[in-house]
């Protein structure tokens, strides 16, 4: 059985979402998703408030409560069946995380085994086949085949098999039987 | 440049001395290390106090401040010029040891990079070359060489190469360039 390891940030929790409905709320501003296509939030955002920026993120209850993208649930539950599914997550820079991911997983994934769940920085330590990952720079060192999943910031990236969103990906691995 | 995934409980983190502890200080008992050769404490505790020593686990401060292996800390750093050097523990068993093992290894480990630990159930999941640990059910499905770290309940197991202590990783990896 080939095994998928799926990141969390962006590919099933709506990561960035939450960070601009904290900033756009907290300054008053009205920065969307499309604001910040080809680029991350920090570049938009005047230096002088990347100390806030990255404050959100470390704070005890973000990750606790994030949105979670649509179809993700439905597409690994049946994905579940035929593929080993892990969830690999870089939290080591927010040890805040850990518990707050924690929960959020078993949460809206009660389905996925929590010993699949692995809180890590680097990913080239996953032992896996495919990574599906918003992140490019993971797959540099990742062993295995990674898949980028289209947010904001990478759409100006080239090289990876591409899925834009969960029916994407439900194609690619249940309908084709992977990426070609 | 080789990849070594070290183990916590047991291998760098004293947990059964801890655990013992506890035991004792609450029941009056007078457990030792000599008790469990060949066991696990589950074995030597009556049935009715296995909740209590699961309860140990569980508790938030209970992976805090544990005892550090001797020479763990002395060999390690050097193991780190020359090797990879990543921390797989088991962790989601346990979600309320994520903060204090995180805490625990950057205190008791300041030269290893955070972005090399990995929390994770199943270390199958971990991609390196080998892998100390003391738990030998892990070797079963880790796809690099195993190394059997000495603790009392594997007293029995063979099959793995084996270090009683870090002398002998220290022995084996820096002396002798690996397990032969």
């Amino acid at each position: 059985m080939k095994r998928i390891a799926v990141d969390m940030d962006e590919v099933l929790a709506d990561t960035l979402a939450e960070h601009i409905a904290r900033y756009n709320r907290d300054h008053g501003e009205a920065i969307t998703k499309a604001d910040v296509e080809g680029k991350w939030l920090w570049d938009i955002v005047s230096m002088d408030r990347h100390d806030r920026l990255e404050g959100y993120l470390r704070s005890e209850d973000f990750f606790e409560d994030l949105p979670v993208i649509p179809d993700s649930q439905r597409v690994l539950r049946a994905m579940a069946e035929r593929y080993e599914i892990y969830i690999g997550t870089s939290a080591m820079e927010f040890p805040n995380s850990f518990g707050p991911k924690y929960r959020w997983l078993r949460r809206h994934f009660p389905f996925l085994d929590p010993r699949h769940f692995v809180f890590c920085g680097d990913k080239s330590i996953l032992k896996a086949d495919y990574l599906i990952d918003d992140q490019p720079r993971h797959f540099l060192t990742f062993a295995g085949q990674g898949i980028l999943f289209t947010a904001p910031h990478n759409m100006g990236v080239s090289g990876y098999p591409r899925v834009d969103n969960w029916e994407q990906v439900e194609r690619m691995f249940l309908l084709e039987g992977g990426p070609r």
